[in-house]
């Protein structure tokens, strides 16, 4: 059934999107800001479930690309948001129908409701992740043979480029060098896809989910009970640590935020790879959750999710795990967002902490 | 009055191009073969001067875009030469009607005579500078308004793009770092515009003075002539140093071919600066001709032209400098492409050594 995003549900929508977001995808906040300026300007966005959405539907997802370390610095306009979605409906020459989330983590989960507000175009509750990961082709419509072209983006200053690409790992690359050259930061809008294709390949009810989780860590700090229990047992994963954040190496290359972060705790320390989103849990040297699983850094009374720009030296955190998406478990999916693909030399470990086979697919 | 272009056209016309192309637009031949296997697929290309061009013709450029060092190994083919073509008629929405040169050096004189024969288009007999520069936004037409986008690029692997930019440095910024991401070399086209831009804009008649100086380099040659002598003479230019190549230092940064090259003639060095076009000859630390004006490199004794990827070490050759179209001196022509653009702080000085006004221009 459809429902209504008004704006007051933007924060527990944004708070549960930093949640599933793993320190990714950007200050949600500043994401908030814009959902909600353009509910005010423009009015409530319908959201429209996965399978009431029309199988002729014309979908396209819109996103902002680039460091979240700079994106928090360059707020875009409701102009921004919605130039790439024009460019991409001239270039396909039909109308756009619905709006969706290609990630559900930070500002990724808020810049297309104020998008779809501004295009007074339906949004699906559903996004192509169920998390947050920091390449574009890493979203599932990949693995469902979706193209990411014809995909737009845009930058502030009024720029707009198309790409048609021959697979998504180009558009990523060719849209990537063109995001650091236009200041590290830009919207983008691609994946053209049908309802029908959508509902194969889209994680439902995603936007739902977020507002659950946001709403659970309120209710629980209300009510004095524990945010983090709370959201660990909507998220069906696990307390994975606590302690002190100690160390934060955090570098802006080829256009992510990259670093490591160190925590220490009553007998252990754990330390976080990431590259805009948490891509390894190790503690003392062992390998605890790896990616595609969720690695969650939550602040340790509040249970408010803390992103991997915010993190500081000093801060007292939880860190939790939660299971991603079974589809990003499959050999083809591991092959794209996989410890190996980032370059760590390892199987994947489950959130649970059981290991995954190592690999073996041919390139 | 229009005319044909046959293959038996080419050879000169590459010839003569390679001479305007003072160094750069990549090694002739390599273009003049396509244009040859273009031809013989495709038929002659009717070629339109300029005042016959109606107003109202859609005129697209062609061009090959990134560093002679690797477009020389990277022969497009047909299918990739027109690829940007068939883009941007998507894009535009409106059927093209003429194709120019961009420039009139080195493989993109040729190339459009390719593209204009698989598309089946008349090729205008004129481009957009009289000569050869390293950076798309550096045409006549810039200086006349003309937007270079939308611009389309393409890759011989199938990748395509289309930029909308605020102006032609922006398109020239984000084609460049998308060219180097692609692997230094793609077929770009953009400067959209109707018949009475371009009879505005371009310089007329480069194809014909192209295949007229191949010719009088020949005819020279069988008549045992002087063949530097008589370019000289065709370009209205002088003739600057004979020397032996004893130097030459050349790398491929940025997507560029830049370096220097030394020459040691009887009583002075001269030394060239070049980023894919030759910019600055000096004798002995004194500035003798500077970029908008020509530097052309020929053979000693043939006269055959020499692109500076060419250059070797002991070639005994002879260096000419000529002038450019006058447009070139215009201040905010001087701002765009004069020796303080590419970072040497001097003023311009022409093909006969007249030093012109140091420039004063907002940035």
């Amino acid at each position: 059934m459809s429902w209504k995003i008004t704006s007051d549900l933007i924060p527990d929508l944004a708070r549960g999107a930093a949640v599933l977001g793993t320190g990714g995808g950007g200050d949600p906040y500043i994401g908030a800001l814009l959902a909600t300026q353009a509910l005010r300007e423009h009015g409530d966005v319908t959201v429209v479930t996965l399978d009431e959405v029309p199988a002729d539907a014309v979908v396209l997802t819109v996103a902002m690309m680039g460091a979240p370390t700079v994106m928090v610095e360059k707020l875009p306009s409701l102009d921004e948001v919605t130039a790439p979605v024009h460019a991409l409906g001239t270039y396909l020459g039909s109308p756009v129908t619905h709006i969706a989330c290609a990630e559900i983590g930070g500002v990724n989960s808020t810049i297309p409701i104020a998008a779809a507000a501004a295009l007074g175009l339906p949004l699906l509750d559903a996004d192509g992740m169920g998390r947050a990961f920091p390449e574009l082709q890493m979203v599932l419509p990949t693995l469902s043979g979706i193209t990411a072209s014809p995909l737009a983006f845009s930058d502030e200053k009024g720029n707009v480029g198309v790409l048609q690409t021959i697979d998504n790992s180009w558009t990523e690359r060719i849209a990537r060098v063109a995001c650091v050259e236009m200041g590290c930061s830009v919207m983008i809008s691609g994946f053209p896809m049908s309802g029908e294709q959508a509902q194969e390949a889209l994680v439902p009810g995603s936007l739902a989910h977020c507002i659950e989780i946001g709403r659970g860590i309120v209710a629980a700090q209300e009510a004095k009970a524990d945010p983090v229990e709370r959201t660990v047992a909507l998220l069906g994963g696990r307390e994975l640590f606590a302690g002190k954040v100690v160390d934060v190496q955090r570098g802006t290359t080829t256009g992510f935020s990259r670093g490591r972060a160190r925590i220490e705790g009553a007998d252990a320390t754990l330390s976080l790879s990431f590259q805009n989103e948490h891509l390894i849990a190790e503690a003392d040297g062992r390998t605890l959750v790896t990616t595609p699983d969720l690695i969650i850094v939550l602040e340790h009374d509040s249970g408010e999710p803390i992103t991997t720009e915010a993190l500081r030296y000093g801060q007292r955190v939880r860190v939790i795990s939660a299971p991603s998406d079974e589809r990003w478990h499959a050999p083809e999916a591991l092959a794209m967002v996989g410890p190996a693909y980032f370059g760590y030399d390892q199987p994947s470990h489950r959130f649970d902490g059981s290991v995954e086979e190592p690999l073996k697919v041919a390139a």
